[in-house]
C-alpha cells in the first residue's frame, strides 16, 4: 500500500510499504477512508519534534475495517469506523475513567514500529478499545464523513479544551488560537451554551470560520494590544474560560492575562519553547486554574456523535484543501505556509 | 495601644501606636483576642517580600467588636467574631461569587494605612463583608476560641487547596509541606472523605500532628525519593489530589511529579523564586490540572465553622507556642528557626 513517511525536517514522502495485517487476536486492519494533516504533524515536518527517519506519520483517520483479528468482538470487515489520536486497551483502569491517553498499553498513531494515519490502511492494535462504529449510511454523505473525520483529533481536543477552562451556560469565553483546534474550540464553547466567545485571530478566513462556528467577537491584535481589547469586551475582566490552542510561551502568557480571576485556562496547545508563560504570582493573587493536555478524545466521541450526525455541530469548514495520497507532501507544504488551514485526504 | 511593626528585616517590635478608631460608617473597632503568626509572614521577616519600614504586620484575628459605624448593620458592639485576611465590600461580582480577594474595594490586613492583626485592635472597612459573627459562649472557651482563629487563614487555606486538588470522598491525597497549612489540608481532605492522605515532612513533631489529623502515612524523604516513596503507595501511579502549600520551585516540581495522571494540584503556597518548578510537558501528557491561589477564606468560614463549633474539626494543635502581645517578636524567631510551628498571640 501507499504510506506517508517521514525521512527529515520538510522530507515528507509517499511510498510503497506492506499491507499492514492483523498481528495480534486484538488487531484490526482498517482502510482509510479520510485522514488529514494536523498543525501538530509541523512540528514534526519543521524539525522541532524528533522523528527518526522512515517513521510513519498522521494520526487522524476513519475508514472501514477489512480484517478483525478474533478476539475482537466489537467489529467485523465493512463496519465504518473512526479511529481517536491514541490507541487503547479500553480495559484499563484508566480507560475505565476516560483518561485512554494515560492507558499504559496505549500509543500514537506514527509512533515507532506503528501505522500512521497518512496512508491507505492501518494496524489498529486493541480495535475494541480504541475504535468506535459509525453509521453505514455515512459513507456515501461526503460532507458528514469529513465533519466525522474531525472527531479522530480536532473536535475532541477543542471540547477537552473548552471542558478544561469550565465553560458553562452563559460564560465568556476567550479562545487564543485560529487553527483548527482553536476553531473547534469556538464551536465545542458554543456548543456548551458559552454567550460570548471571544475569537483571537489575524486571518480573516478563519475568523470567519470561526463566527460561523459561534464566535460573537473577534480580536484581531496580538500581545499587550489584544490583551487591551479582550479585557475592553469584559468590563475590564477577562474572560471566565480561556481557551489555549497553540502552546507557545507568548500564548499562554496572553491565555493567563486574559483570564478572569476565578476563571480557568484549557489549554491543549502541546508546550513548546523552554519556559512555559506562566506567571504563578498572577495566577495565584486572581486564583486562575490551568486544566487540559493531551485530549482523551475516545472518551468524547460517544459524546459528541450524534450531534456531528444530526449536523448540529458540523466541525467540516475546518478542511479547507483536499488532496489524494500523493498530495500529501504538497498538504504539508501549504499546512507549513499557512495557505491552507486543514488538509483533508482521500487516500 | 499596642501594635506589631516590622521596620526592616528581622526587625520586627511592639510599639505605642494610635488607637484605632471608626473612620468611616461602614467600619468597626475590633478588640483583638487571639491573633497569630502565620509562615507567610515570615517572607517580609527574612526580607523575602518587600515592606514599608514601620508597616503594621499580621492578618489573622478575632475579638470583640468595640465599635460599629452607623452604616454597619450586621455587627454591634459586643459581638464576638473572626475576621478573614483580607477584608471586602460584600457587595460587589465577585464577593457574591465568593472571590472575596478579588474584591475592588478588598484589602490585606497590614497593607500601609491599614492595621495589622498582630496588635491589640484593628480598623475593620467593610465590617459587613467581612466579618463573620461567632457565638458568644466561646469566648470562655480557650481552646475552641483557638481552634476559631484557624479560620482567619489556616483552615480555610488548607480547605482551597483540598478543593483546588479535587479532594473527593475515596481519594488519595498527597501533601507538600508540614507546615500550618499543609496540616490543615491534611485535615481538610479527611473532613472531605479523603480515603489515604499522604503526608510529606521530615519533622516527626509535626508529621505527628499531621496523623492525628487523618494522614495514613508519612514520607519522610525530599527530592527524588519522595516521589519514589509516594509512587511505591500508590501502585506506581500517584495521588489524585496533590496539596501544594510550600510555594518554592522544589516542592512545586515534587507536586506535580506525585500527581496522577488527570489528577489536580491544589497549590495554596505563595509562589516565590524565578521559576515556577512546573513542567508543562508533564502536565500536558498526563493532564495534571493546577488550581488553587490566595484562599478566599471569608467564603468557606461558614462553611468549616459548624464543624469547628462542634469539635469535629479541631485545628488547634498546629498553634505550639503561646505568647502576649510583647511576645510577639520573639515569636517571629521561633517560628523562623522552626522552633515553633504557629505562634498563638493574646493581646
Amino acid at each position: 500500500m501507499r504510506a506517508t513517511v517521514i525521512h527529515a525536517p520538510h522530507d515528507i514522502r509517499v511510498e510503497d510499504v506492506p499491507d499492514p495485517v492483523v498481528q495480534l487476536p486484538t488487531d484490526a486492519v482498517v482502510r482509510v477512508l479520510r485522514a488529514c494533516i494536523c498543525g501538530s504533524d509541523l512540528w514534526a515536518y519543521r524539525g522541532e519534534s524528533a522523528r527518526q527517519p522512515g517513521q510513519r506519520i498522521g494520526h487522524e483517520f476513519l475508514g472501514v475495517v477489512e480484517e478483525a483479528g478474533s478476539e475482537v468482538n466489537g467489529f467485523r470487515a465493512g463496519d465504518l469506523v473512526v479511529a481517536p489520536f491514541v490507541w487503547s486497551d479500553g480495559n484499563c483502569e484508566y480507560c475505565a475513567e476516560g483518561l485512554q491517553t494515560s492507558c499504559p498499553q496505549g500509543g500514537f498513531w506514527g509512533s515507532v514500529g506503528s501505522d500512521g494515519g497518512q496512508g491507505e490502511a492501518v494496524r489498529v492494535p486493541f480495535a475494541d478499545g480504541t475504535l468506535v462504529k459509525l453509521p453505514a449510511a455515512a459513507a456515501s454523505d461526503d460532507r458528514l464523513l469529513t465533519a466525522l473525520l474531525a472527531l479522530s483529533d480536532v473536535l475532541g481536543t477543542g471540547h477537552h479544551a473548552a471542558v478544561g477552562a469550565g465553560v458553562r451556560r452563559g460564560a465568556t469565553v476567550a479562545v487564543v488560537g485560529d487553527g483548527a483546534v482553536g476553531l473547534c474550540g469556538v464551536l465545542a464553547a458554543k456548543r456548551l451554551g458559552a454567550e460570548r466567545i471571544i475569537a483571537l485571530g489575524r486571518h480573516q478566513v478563519r475568523t470567519d470560520i470561526a463566527r460561523t462556528f459561534g464566535a460573537t467577537d473577534v480580536v484581531a491584535e496580538r500581545g499587550e494590544a489584544a490583551v487591551e481589547a479582550v479585557r475592553e469586551l469584559t468590563r475590564g475582566q477577562g474572560a471566565h474560560a480561556v481557551i489555549e490552542a497553540v502552546g507557545t510561551e507568548q500564548s499562554m502568557r496572553t491565555a493567563v492575562e486574559i483570564t478572569r480571576d476565578g476563571g480557568a485556562i484549557g489549554y491543549v496547545g502541546v508546550p513548546h519553547g523552554s519556559g512555559t508563560g506562566l506567571d504563578l504570582g498572577v495566577m495565584f493573587d486572581r486564583n486562575i486554574a490551568l486544566r487540559g493536555g493531551v485530549a482523551p478524545v475516545r472518551a468524547y466521541i460517544p459524546e459528541l456523535l450524534p450531534d456531528v450526525l444530526s449536523g448540529a455541530v458540523d466541525p467540516s469548514p475546518v478542511f479547507d484543501q483536499t488532496v489524494g495520497i500523493d498530495g500529501v507532501p504538497g498538504g504539508y507544504k501549504a499546512m507549513d505556509e499557512r495557505t491552507a488551514l486543514k488538509v483533508l485526504i482521500k487516500p
